[in-house]
């Protein structure tokens, strides 16, 4: 198939009329047929603007892919629910409502469990270690064969780094607390919780905040200080807890439509990779740089921080690993992809435990005196 | 200044010639003055081809420009040597003599100790924390600003992650066992091993294996286990110290001459930025998913794995702070980096010491069982 140009110009057609007139440019004529095509795409996100730190990966992103192509290619953000439902992002890139969606893989384990693995897994690989695992420890080539089932191509677009473990109105001490809590918490971490007696609620992000403050439910988890404090959770959950063992390194994703990909000039390929890799080293400064002056303004807004209690982690690790053996079991999909995940993931757990985890540990000790 | 684009022909020439032709074209005059004008680059690098790991920087960086320009924009990598010597390729980025230059700026502390910043400090940020000082906490304005002082732009390019402390003839046990050690290793922390006793080594990396299979020298530091390994050590010096706390986050440069950076049309500038961007991405994963693979092999071959034992470290951890408090006072430039530099770095190990070591530590003792 010819890649288009422009509205519709095909390149083909493009540098037959070019050819007539390169003597009157002063130019050559490759050079005016290599130019930059307009191309309009729209990408549809499941992240609200309140999401402070995401949103950086598409701002960044779609700003990059503008300067580059001298404002060429423009890539249009539309906000949840403006074009499609949040949660629809994915659909909506796999059949060419929109050529791409800014959205997070593990929305879609509904569809199939694998999805987790374009995007996180509970007690699974840290940012880095999840980068390295698609660029060069064969995730990537895993990752783009699942999702050729659904007609999108899969880049990394924005992470959020370890998460928090979310906001409680009451304190969790030991394994019995949570029996019967009511919290909100999405995909495999709440499977898995809700193994512990956990009730795991799925509600919107816009409307936890009053479902927190109604007693509606017990506690919510989103992302990380920066986000957690714009959406306000403090002022009616004080109790703050860590790690966010089912997020230790969340990277969210642009799915784009295989057909629109196809289409794309080489060119253009190449500077949505770039940029899309900028944007995520972006957001992740954002996230690492900047969490520490939130959570400031949350301890002094009130907020009490907890880490989860040692029983309560073993507990969490121990049926992670069976509920993941449970789903490789069940699908092959799933199967396919998690042996590999497994091996990488214990192998760079430890490369990570000789120099970097403890020099972070040292330093981290030494500076507190 | 007038934008140059092409073999010489100005922006403003090109549209001038181009007016005239629109109409014959059948597409739009602006589409065609911004197309890819031709523009060649030299970059001259610090880093031999056998630091495969760092390598992978350069590579994908020149690559992706290409691609992303069509093949107009060309950056060509030259090795150490082949144009100037690898520890004069800022000068050489300073004066013009090549547009830009692939190195480490701690290479140049002999001109200032402020190069330091730039790259990486002894006990300093880890790679992820480098980049968020840089990009969001203020550390990019005020290299910017150092850096103008050597008419050069500096974009982060490359990165090794937390490094190995080298490879060792004997056992290092305490702090007597270091006194009078001949060991390769550079910059501030040859320095701050020199208060300990240490004789530190200026060798060239090509060097370095004869010196050591010789006995000139009693030990050796290069990198991490990709490139050590690559480098032959194990072959000669069994012990295999870590961490390499004098580079717990090296995060090297590309230096652009600003001249250069001027004339470079503002679509080519996104472009440099993104696919630096991308390349210290790609070059992390590299060290982070490829490494544990590498040290298995010299395992294989020999290698003893050995910590630097708890009083060397506090030790070496004192004698830092010493040194870079005494070169914050003798030097102005230092000074103005060094106390927002710390009070970040204070901040973000805090923040670190939260969620996202302790799920990492706690993970990879979970996976040992």
């Amino acid at each position: 198939m010819e890649k288009r140009i422009g509205k519709g110009i095909s390149r083909r057609k493009a540098l037959t009329a070019l050819a007539a007139a390169p003597a009157a440019m002063g130019i050559s004529a490759p050079a005016v047929a290599q130019g930059n095509p307009g191309v309009n795409w729209r990408m549809t996100s499941s992240f609200p603007k309140a999401l402070v730190g995401i949103d950086t990966a598409a701002t960044v992103f779609t700003t990059r892919v503008r300067e580059a192509t001298d404002g060429k290619f423009n890539i249009q953000t539309f906000l949840p629910g403006e074009l499609v439902p949040p949660l629809q992002a994915l659909d909506a890139a796999q059949d060419g409502t929109v050529e791409c969606a800014f959205t997070a893989s593990y929305y879609y384990t509904g569809k199939s469990p694998a999805f987790a693995f374009g995007c996180q897994l509970p007690f699974g690989l840290n940012t880095r270690q999840h980068q390295a695992w698609v660029l060069t420890g064969g995730g990537g080539e895993l990752l783009d064969e699942f999702f050729s089932q659904y007609n999108v191509r899969n880049i990394m677009l924005g992470t959020t780094a370890a998460q928090m473990g979310g906001w409680f109105r009451k304190e969790i001490n030991n394994l019995d607390d949570l029996r019967g809590l009511k919290f909100r918490v999405g995909g495999l971490g709440g499977e898995i919780l809700s193994r512990l007696g956990v009730i795991p609620q799925q509600i919107a992000p816009g409307d936890t905040y009053q479902a927190l403050e109604r007693g509606t439910i017990d506690a919510v988890e989103m992302i990380s200080a920066i986000d957690d404090e714009k959406l306000g959770y403090v002022d009616v959950a004080k109790y703050y807890y860590y790690p966010g063992w089912w997020e230790g390194g969340t990277v969210t994703n642009l799915f784009i439509n295989r057909d629109k990909w196809d289409e794309l000039p080489e060119t253009y390929q190449a500077i949505v990779h770039a940029a899309a890799a900028e944007a995520t080293q972006r957001c992740l400064a954002v996230y690492d740089g900047q969490s520490l002056d939130a959570l400031r303004r949350l301890v002094a807004r009130g907020a009490q921080l907890r880490p989860f209690s040692q029983d309560i982690m073993d507990a969490c690790f121990r049926i992670t690993n069976e509920t993941l053996d449970e789903l490789a079991q069940a699908n092959a999909d799933f199967r396919k992809m998690y042996e590999p995940w497994k091996k990488f993931r214990a192998d760079i757990s430890t490369w990570f435990s000789i120099a970097e985890t403890p020099l972070d540990t040292y330093l981290q000790r030494a500076l507190k005196g």
